[in-house]
């Protein structure tokens, strides 16, 4: 019997598996791959790389932990707990655990300071918000049809969105001369241009906070873009996964909270409107995949339910959950605790990179920054982008990444995520850069610091001379940048 | 500004979400739904629906409950374990835990009686085997594209295979005059009809042991098998999500000992060759989720690892799982005990059956078996098995699961489920089945009961006078049907 060489997978397998939609060769995934094949660690490997483009929020664990353990029956696999063992572990209606679906919703409403109730029955699981967005996406739309998303989005929309569904996104250029700012205008552009090129769109998707910007939308844009939407009939995607991440003022406005308000109004179709959520960072744990569709719309949200077969919450973690999301003193104190210590991380990481003269977006919410490096490339394309963050990733050993992998239209940007390493870690990687930009300072002539410190952004305001103690002792001299660049 | 109402929804939705490809208007999940809305309980509903349409196995959580308990480590919500919770809460990799591979591949080794290693490497992750299913039909065929499905098949596949890809499934019917065996004359016929309609031939898809016939395949039903798929150069999906349900003689022969057997000659090619794999049968969890692919094609494995984004398997369980299957006393002990009692529950329920002249197909898998009901049908038509099947679930009130949705060609077929029980309901349910065939009989002349049991099928022989003695001595007139059916 004959058989066929490996050469012939391409007909062998599918157009998905052999098109190279995953998106897996972006810079984005790139970095990753720097930091995985050599990891820093403060002994073992204190010249290694850095990972600073992993959103993830590990700074309350702590807290986490003392629940836990102080908890045994909320889980299955202590004494306490094992006599739910095979209830939960047989149990797999997609509905999920009603009091895992009570214990989401509580902590969604807690999240947004119980202004809003969620409908525990409207809770619809997912493989994460990666799942998430996908299923909403085989909901709402047909192969060919596009989403419009602002830029600069999360690289991994191009994955969730449009791999498996063939769908296509088409992007809404937002810019700095604005604060990237989303504008009607934009999104009527944008909408225009789809139409021109005879590709249907079916909905907006916006995410809010906003990653990587850390912005959280303001009350005239929302209502721009709700606006927007009813016009044109379209879905509205609102990804609110970083909704407990606000750490400092002005406050979040949820979409639902609108949606309460206007309900009945007439003035929004609440059949448009869809919220993604998930556990990954607001609590953290994203190795649980936790990811939520929460839909105003009756046929998207039984249409989903069925569709989450494909990824539900393990029953084993939903068990656990449903206890530590409905126990309110615990949730209060994680969502206050949580802010402060994200408030204080974002603080000590922009000054350190203020004092050096490097700026950053204005923003209260995330685990991330947006770093203005446009005054260290050589020239103001995308080229020179992922040059400077080639030298960034392999040089200083800090995995940013560049905002060419979240398609921002504007070269020089950079996500810098702050909240996934402890403090020391912090620390030596506000060495690193701040060491490397001084050095790339003092290449240059006085004419040009000169024209850094004048075009210093708005963080630059609270640059104060006492900030220098919050930094380490060590000289940069013998900082792991140094070594590491031997 | 006006809105759309919703009977508008078909345009504003997807062709997924409106077309009903999901398949829940199934008699199959009908039979579910009716369980739902009236579930049998000892004493809070003795007059309730007993669930017989779930194949689960509920024999020997005392086993695994008693392991966890005694492990305490292996949970990250113990005392003992709680310090690993922020690592494995934070784990996010699509490859999964390198000690969860392990785990899972020696398990998999384990089940198959040590005869064939599986590689940690290949291991992938889905949300169950619904999700390894849709993951690797978008790996292996395009929208339009068919798979071969041998007949009867779980009715889920409908779902699993076509919804959300646009893969057809297309029948290979088998009949109960040669045991429901595949022939490779019925795949090349379904093959040929196939062509014959324009349709591209991708794949096959073949459950071993089968679901619903409780059967597994022999030595030269597999032989022809991979004949058929590599002369017409398709893939062959093996489903051994039973794997470890074989109770008795002849011992089952994984596809993964062929492969490794003949690896190197030729004969195969091993790029076309994939299973499916879960440990929601074989260990009773379905509700933690856990689907695995395990791929000898290295393109399938990459790509189906990206998308495993999708469907990831919670860490927490991971981090459990690693350790209970690493447990070889553990999994030892667990695979021949629930065999043991596997056995006893099929002889108990079979036997119980065969002594009211109720035959069924002879298996020595499984967590069911499939039953013969023809000799009540009025006439042989899918509309006679639906109305029988209706009084099954809704007088006797058993939820078995018809033939019909099992894509069946022979009507009077039911999947009957034994595993998801205790002894004292497979009593009762034995009870109500037992009465309900003896009115049955009672209402026919003489002549119809001779023909009844010269018609007895292959599982009668072993009937004897003894068996009557693990029969409970309620009298049939005190039986929860009588009852049941006020």
């Amino acid at each position: 019997m004959g058989f066929v060489s490996s050469n012939n997978q391409q007909h062998l397998l599918s157009k998905i598996a052999t098109d190279g939609g995953h998106g897996e060769n972006s810079s984005y995934f790139d970095g990753w791959k720097a930091y995985d094949s050599d990891p820093y660690h403060p002994t073992g490997n204190p010249d290694g790389v850095i990972q600073m483009g992993l959103a993830e929020n590990q700074l309350c664990f702590d807290l986490i932990e003392e629940w836990v353990v102080n908890n045994p029956k909320a889980s299955i696999c202590t004494a306490e707990g094992a006599g739910d063992f095979m209830d939960t572990a047989i149990f797999q209606d997609y509905h999920g655990l009603p009091e895992f679906r009570e214990g989401v919703a509580n902590f969604m409403a807690k999240v947004r300071g119980d202004r809003v109730r969620f409908d525990p029955d409207r809770i619809v699981m997912s493989g994460g918000a990666t799942g998430a967005h996908e299923m909403l996406v085989f909901c709402l739309a047909d192969p060919g049809d596009a989403f419009l998303v602002p830029t600069p989005y999360y690289p991994g929309f191009d994955r969730d969105l449009r791999w498996r569904t063939g769908v296509q996104l088409v992007p809404v250029p937002c810019e700095s001369s604005n604060h990237f700012k989303i504008t009607g205008e934009a999104l009527e552009a944008a909408f225009r241009r789809a139409k021109d090129a005879n590709i249907r769109v079916k909905g907006l998707l916006i995410t809010n906070p906003s990653n990587p910007l850390g912005t959280i939308l303001g009350k005239s844009t929302m209502r721009d873009i709700l606006s927007f939407i009813t016009r044109n009939n379209i879905h509205l995607v609102l990804d609110e996964i970083y909704a407990a991440t606000v750490f400092s003022q002005p406050r979040f406005t949820s979409i639902a909270e609108i949606v309460e308000k206007e309900r009945g109004s007439n003035s929004i179709n609440t059949d448009l409107i869809h919220i993604v959520y998930s556990l990954s960072k607001d609590l953290g744990f994203p190795g649980f995949r936790v990811g939520i569709v929460y839909s105003y719309n009756d046929a998207v949200t039984s249409c989903a339910r069925k569709m989450s077969s494909f990824g539900l919450v393990s029953t084993q973690t939903q068990h656990l959950l449903a206890a530590m999301l409905s126990d309110n003193d615990f949730v209060g104190k994680f969502i206050a605790e949580s802010g402060k210590r994200l408030a204080k991380r974002h603080e000590d990481f922009t000054k350190g990179l203020a004092q050096v003269g490097i700026g950053s977006l204005e923003s209260n919410a995330g685990l991330f920054f947006w770093m203005d490096l446009r005054r260290l490339l050589k020239e103001p394309t995308p080229e020179a982008e992922l040059a400077l963050w080639k030298v960034i990733v392999h040089e200083v050993k800090l995995n940013v990444s560049p905002g060419v992998s979240f398609h921002c239209s504007e070269p020089g940007w950079f996500r810098v995520c702050f909240a996934n390493m402890d403090d020391d870690t912090m620390r030596v990687a506000l060495r690193r850069i701040r060491s490397f930009v001084a050095k790339r300072k003092a290449m240059e002539g006085p004419a040009k610091r000169q024209c850094w410190r004048s075009n210093l952004r708005i963080n630059l305001s609270f640059r104060r001379k006492d900030d220098i103690a919050m930094m380490s002792p060590h000289s940069p001299l013998t900082s792991p940048l140094v070594r590491a660049r031997t």
